[in-house]
């Protein structure tokens, strides 16, 4: 499969790396051709791994995967171009954080509107999915890596691209349980989980933890 | 012990029940005296438990639970009096979230603030601990009724009290595992955990669950 990673950054570092491992061609998508952290993603990942820019990458990739930081993600996917987005499924994996005022930050966008709403807003005719945000980009690609099981979250407005993005990180990074929480607005949720994850990352002195949900019997 | 309830909501009624069950003496306060909700738990409970305003409650209590509605928590510690309050344990256990434009809630204070602070800031001589906050008044005096571990958090500038409440809550409910957040600010974390919450509830179709942080070995 050709999948497009926009971002340079640790989550699509781990994300792209995995899926050249699995065999996929994947383009790392970022401002400008030539971006050192891309480069050296290249030469670390061998043929299959490719870079551009995110317009390149998105117009690589039958599904594109937002890496970036979730600040910038509305000009990066404007970067990428409408015409290269059209039609396709895009992982939204980017949380709105807001690093600027140190230590912990605060998102950019919460509580009435998400990130996930306005790149589906701002891109009407991508099937926008969030997903995989709520994880350690290394717990991401290796969710066995902890002791129990646990869950991620799914959001977005269309029914079948949520179906097949959950079967695809079931496959590709061996995730079993996945909890669809409706429609796109339902990223509020997951964003706003970050105010407690950063907390937590402190707390327990890792970033390697997530969250199961327990129910009764 | 003597304790006080605030507020006659179904978080009021289920803590302060559990709490008269245990033993102890408990007073609900509401923002009069004889609110009828208030009345049919006491007599619902029996002789240890009594009603009055927010003030008679909290004057009452040698530890303080702050189970109002969180967008009119302010106002019903206010009638409470600082000086009911001082030197006392609050456990603040609401949530600011606003249903007046229906569902989902969205929190009326949040990302850069929390109740949990402002409750702390209003009463300065008062030891506000926040917990309890991110489950259901069910699963809240009777964690085992879910099928595993799960986790409570704890958030609060005075880490005497902290542990206090830690014990309480174990020793009371049966909670097991309780994660210590911080400093109030860790407030914004949990209060802002409602938004996954709330929406978890619509897709699990049931408010009896709860959140188990899973870790590596």
């Amino acid at each position: 499969m050709k999948i497009a990673i926009l971002g340079t950054g640790m989550v699509g570092d781990a994300l792209g790396t995995k899926l050249v491992q699995l065999g996929h061609e994947v383009r790392m998508g970022s401002r400008t051709k030539g971006n050192v952290k891309a480069i050296e993603w290249v030469k670390k990942n061998g043929a299959k791994a490719t870079e551009g820019t995110f317009a390149d990458a998105a117009k690589f990739g039958e599904i594109v995967l937002n890496c970036t930081s979730g600040v910038g993600s509305l000009e990066a996917l404007k970067q990428a171009g409408s015409q290269n987005l059209k039609g396709k499924i895009l992982i939204d994996v980017a949380n709105p954080l807001d690093f600027s005022k140190g230590m912990p930050p605060t998102l950019t966008i919460c509580n009435t509107d998400s990130l996930g709403e306005q790149i589906q807003k701002a891109f009407p005719e991508t099937k926008v999915v969030k997903t995989l945000n709520t994880t350690n980009c290394l717990v991401m690609v290796n969710p066995s890596m902890l002791t129990d099981g646990h869950d991620l979250f799914i959001s977005g407005n269309d029914a079948a691209a949520k179906a097949e993005v959950t079967e695809l990180i079931k496959k590709w990074f061996g995730w079993k349980r996945v909890i669809d929480l409706g429609d796109i607005t339902t990223s509020r949720g997951t964003e706003m989980l970050l105010a407690i994850w950063i907390r937590l990352m402190v707390a327990l002195k890792t970033p390697n933890f997530n969250f199961k949900i327990v129910t009764e019997s």
